[in-house]
């Protein structure tokens, strides 16, 4: 793999004939970054490079993903198309959130799929009073609230009953989970607005989720400001391949699935 | 409230003027249990008594609900009639589950709204490997699944996309909980049938719930048997009001709440 | 095919050997009837021939078919089977409807999978006062409602966002088409209920549909009385395919169609 | 009313001491346009006069709706508080639509609420293969398919189960309509990409229907080209009434209805 450039791989997985680099702290000169698994792993490196704005190419090591890019037989061939500036880069929108409490802000997180608001399986009903740019939307009393990025409109959303965002779009989408109001339904706002959630419910366990893999603990009174973030993921794509051919792919694995 | 009825009370919430009895121990003869509360605490009675067959009239100290059948002003009135016959039973029929680990049946339990095998909000995707009868139904990769009574069909099921079923019906309906494969539905299926549902996730916090009020953890591999219990809740109904009405005000109260 | 039986077939699709008999009018020593073609052949033999309860064996002719039982090219091993005895009725469940206008009782149908009523392309939203019982149910503003058997219940029913019945179940399902309350939801209710529906919007095209092939034109004031049927219609039934298997393989189809 | 006004009316329904106009021809010194009635009134009058962009003012004569501004009796108001300056355009999105046959551009429409292409009440199940900028999304097999504006997202669209669209956001929602593959959802899309629907389907009564009013027959292989129009409607908005609160009050509208 070594034609004239440097390699280097995070100490925590650390691969012989590279130059190590502490986890987060992305050396100066890296102008790729190569991420080996599946969408899960794209996401937690995507959220942890973020602000270094590197290009960044899935290397598919699971099953078919619509962030991953490439099969690992591939990579060689990736790597030579890219040098000679044979890609694009998708730029996907993160979205962030700040969370308040007694009047201070003691988290700020991004998340490239979504934040999620949820309880836990013994919690009671919780309600989430919402609001759009200071406009009062619902209180979803019911398992929470997913307020997801176009990226992540075919996760977790799209479970909970949201529509499908195409990648590109300047939005960002609140899917209420199990709404008691049952005429709760998706409500695609744009990414300049403050979607602003406030925790009412007393003494339930509830947790702000990011893209499903960072918990913090909320308590009641907790208010939590969820915007578009400044900052995009630039997604390294070389094949025709579309965002609807993943889709529909991707919705016959799960058919297909059910018959083992 | 004395005419000659004896009165009892459980300890746990001892009345003046009363006999105690302890929780769970009903005196001999107890001929009507009177719960003061919403359609939970009614829910947590009837699971506790369910073996002793006593009718139950649900006194109503919050929203309306559709197992309280009076106002706690109405209660005098209600035993009065209840003392001259002029009352009916409707009998609810309850979900029995088994809990078997290693082959062995760890844990049984009774519910009358529903038995809920779900996830922990930052615990992946779960697959539930669900069977009725012995044949293979689906393997519902998602949040979890629901096997909701009748009564239960209002709560939980509902707010996962179940259908309405009316109160009498001799059924269980499987719902999941934000599916993974879209095309995922309610099930509506005998109360005699068995639902075998097989935790096959690993290493990932998934609990078994019943009527939204008692947890047991799982672990991958536990096998779950559900089916429709031989016990029915004797429910005392004085009014005319039907299941229908209810429903109607209580789809409206929770459009009412979310303009406040 | 001649081992000693008689065969007859309807005058409107005549086969040579055989002896023709007019279109709903059975020969009265018919012990078997053989319906070539889909469910949708299947629906309509169903329904014309549901009177004389003869057994149907439907032999498919295109797609996988709930109904259908076997290929044509296994057509001769089922009647050998048949003969011996080696197979089991399956009784489906019909729906009836009365079609009453101006307080006389002017049609009268009935419905294998569903009885239909709603709105042409360009009427615009119906109102349908909808009773079971005598109990106000919904009005139901939108394109309609549904009342389906349990096996119409993977039909249309389905495709409007209602849950799954198994076969044998006393129920029938009443399903909203895109509802302006969004908080409406399919009502499962026991197949001895009277479900009426009573149009009050005027001046708009809306049809009562029967099995999705049959329509009558309604007006203003119309009022439809739907039931459980007491006619049942003999499924024969050879293999060991069961239910959900079937539901599987056709939901899969439907995926895969999607690819072409 | 006079103030030094110069007042027209269409002629279709001259008002006394107007200048009438022939329907579609407005006057090229017309600087606001009043409409009395409904949304409905107001969609069929911005789609006739979408061409000149005059701001138009919705004056409400039936139940509460999202376009309509102000009440009759509040008129002389607006129309000083509009002649000060006291106001608001809001520019609504609308779509355009061409309908293709044999190769040949046969009609050409805008709405401003959606294009609808869906079957009659009769017809069998329709195919649509629906493609977005040439790439292929879905054939969508049901009833059919609505394309609508965020104006149009919380009309038909919301009924077929689509999400809300927040009223400026540059987006088109494509939403099928009873679909037959399950996993069909809503697709967001950006209003410049083109979607491009064609009828497969033979001999079956299929029509497009313009914001629920407007029909034309469609036959098999006609194909339907679906874009956001450079046509913006210029609505007039004074009050500081804002569009989650109107969604809040109809939404419980809704509900209380199904109450009488």
């Amino acid at each position: 793999k070594e034609k004239g450039f440097k390699l280097y791989s995070s100490k925590d997985y650390f691969i012989d004939g590279t130059e190590g680099f502490c986890s987060g702290n992305l050396p100066e000169n890296v102008e790729l970054l190569l991420v080996l698994g599946g969408d899960g792993t794209f996401l937690s490196v995507a959220r942890e490079y973020a602000g270094y704005q590197v290009p960044i190419l899935g290397v598919n090591l699971g099953t078919l993903g619509f962030l991953t890019e490439v099969e690992l037989k591939e990579v060689e061939d990736a790597i030579e198309k890219i040098d000679k500036g044979q890609y694009n880069i998708e730029k996907r929108q993160m979205v962030e959130a700040q969370l308040i409490r007694d009047g201070e802000i003691i988290e700020k997180v991004v998340a490239l799929n979504e934040i999620t608001i949820s309880k836990g399986p013994l919690a009671r009903i919780i309600s989430l009073n919402t609001y759009v740019d200071d406009v009062f939307l619902e209180c979803y009393p019911g398992d929470g609230v997913i307020i997801s990025t176009p990226t992540g409109s075919t996760g977790y959303s799209l479970s909970a009953g949201g529509p499908i965002l195409t990648p590109a779009l300047p939005v960002l989408v609140i899917t209420p989970i199990c709404p008691h109001t049952l005429h709760s339904r998706s409500v695609v706002v744009s990414n300049k607005s403050e979607i602003k959630v406030i925790l009412t419910t007393t003494n339930q366990e509830v947790v702000l989720t990011i893209d499903g893999q960072k918990g913090i603990g909320l308590k009641s009174g907790d208010v939590i400001k969820v915007k578009g973030s400044d900052l995009f993921v630039p997604v390294v794509r070389l094949k025709g391949k579309n965002f609807f051919d993943i889709l529909r792919l991707k919705m016959n694995n799960y058919s297909n699935r059910r018959l083992l």
